[in-house]
């Protein structure tokens, strides 16, 4: 077992700051770890919460740390944030909230803006769960800003998955769109003090009810909660829905939770294939100077995207061949 | 040139629909007609509108369609969903619009929800833009639901960016990250007639002028409009400005739009390989069957992810090395 894993292991700190942003930046040598790390995974309640920007999602996570935190559970908190892909905006949320436990070793917090052009998003945060898990965190929680597709495929990895939404929202059928509703366990209509919860809440019910998947016997019913996160009411209640649904994937006989265990290995292990693959068949085009070569062509009406997809792509997959 | 390349630039609106479809599943023979299509590319407006679930950019689009109809301007709108990976909720919408448009032969419009595996939604919607520029439309909107990644790369592939939000939005921090400030060339705050309109106007504006970039010499300054889209408040003013900004690509001296067109050159050839690579190889390791078994193998404990990776690409690269 190498220092780094039993470092890990132990808990220590500054390795898995150094671990985790070293898989946020691609280096090669974490993977080695990751693999021997992946034995010592498995024990962390994974909790998913996603929402739109301003719904009060950091507020609701920050609360649900503090009873956890009094339960005397350790927490893992991984921010993804994808609608900064320039400025780095999660980094500056993270470092607030980093002053705010920085006493305390019971939590861990580490956030992710998008990252460039090998679509790392999702496999940096499912590298980091890996982590978290090992390093033996109880729970671990990932909050995801708006509800794109990065989103819902990084709540795939939760087992309980919470979406956040406020009043109001629902006046626009767009909001809750169904895809968003097939991946919630949980609904909570944050900043219930504002006018137009309860039809937020009715139109949540009603589409929900419609949403056929929800009529499978024996189905879970994903439940509509009301929340006030930053005078922390609600959240017990929250805490408590999760329990539930927790002990309805283990007590579901078999068959969910195997599914939803292998649909997770498929979505995990299908990210890091994409994702290794672009990483050096991509980036070898691109260190090798013709990707760039090919957009000169392009911009000089030399030759068209499609062409040059085809001269870049296909020698490659003829030696494949 | 091929039949169907002659019906699209005579505007034949049958072998169009049918064409997007086979872009949209990916179809092989579809890159020959993009190929013969792309010189005819380069005349049409494009114009990306996102925005958040529920700030009503359905209602802006329609109502910019009705003016640049009335203008006898012809209407391409490709309306992308993100947020419906599972239902196909997008395509609801379509049909409710296409009917009120359907005896209109100058506008024509499309729908994408997200689609699996190959991340091809930013590839689809680039080459539906190609056929629609090709096809003789003098506008082409593209509407993004959401601000993630999926959707900035999108409207990357615009002329103009505009970004809708709505009054109460701006309360948060997280409504107006620094990604979205960077990608907007226009501000709308629709629903103007809310409370806390002037809140969220002054936060935007003191936002964009706190954003550095702006005080580039000579650069565009993002305006800040207000509209009611449902009464058509506002979005003449709107559409002044797109051609305000038009204006502005056109003539600010040869750099900043043959930056913006190798950008765009950039971004797009980069989605078509990658997203090429990862339909072939991708595919091929689906298909032999290779990649279900590791699937199986992670959840039975015999393996790990990570491991399963490198089993499953490291042969390929090897092939290529």
């Amino acid at each position: 077992m190498s220092a780094i894993v039993e470092k890990v292991l132990a808990g220590d700190i500054r390795t898995v700051a150094r671990l985790i942003s070293d898989i946020d930046d691609n280096m090669p040598e974490v993977r080695q770890t990751l693999k021997e790390l992946y034995p010592h995974t498995g024990r962390a309640y994974i909790i998913g919460i996603t929402g739109a920007p301003g719904v009060g999602k950091s507020t609701l996570v920050d609360q649900m740390l503090s009873h956890l935190r009094k339960q005397e559970k350790t927490v893992g908190i991984i921010a993804v944030d994808p609608t900064s892909p320039f400025s780095g905006g999660a980094i500056l949320g993270d470092r607030i909230r980093m002053q705010r436990h920085s006493n305390d070793e019971g939590v861990f917090i580490r956030s992710f803006a998008t990252r460039g052009h090998f679509g790392g998003l999702t496999r940096s945060t499912r590298s980091a769960i890996d982590v978290m898990d090992a390093m033996g965190k109880d729970y671990i929680i990932v909050e995801t800003v708006g509800v794109g597709q990065d989103e819902v495929e990084i709540v795939k990895s939760a087992h309980t998955t919470v979406i956040t939404v406020m009043p109001g929202m629902g006046d626009d059928i767009q909001a809750l769109k169904a895809g968003i509703l097939e991946v919630g366990d949980i609904f909570v209509i944050n900043k219930s003090d504002r006018e137009g919860v309860d039809k937020t809440f009715n139109d949540l019910r009603l589409m929900l009810e419609l949403s056929q998947k929800r009529y499978v016997q024996g189905a879970w019913k994903p439940p509509v909660l009301k929340s006030e996160a930053i005078i922390d009411k609600g959240v017990a209640e929250l805490l408590e829905e999760i329990e539930n649904h927790g002990r309805y994937l283990m007590e579901s006989d078999g068959g969910m939770h195997l599914r939803r265990r292998k649909d997770r290995a498929r979505e995990e292990l299908a990210e890091m294939v994409k994702s290794r693959l672009i990483q050096e068949v991509f980036g070898s085009l691109t260190e090798s100077g013709e990707f760039e070569k090919a957009v000169e062509s392009i911009v000089e009406g030399k030759t068209d995207p499609y062409t040059a997809t085809d001269d870049l792509v296909l020698p490659k997959l003829d030696l494949l061949a």
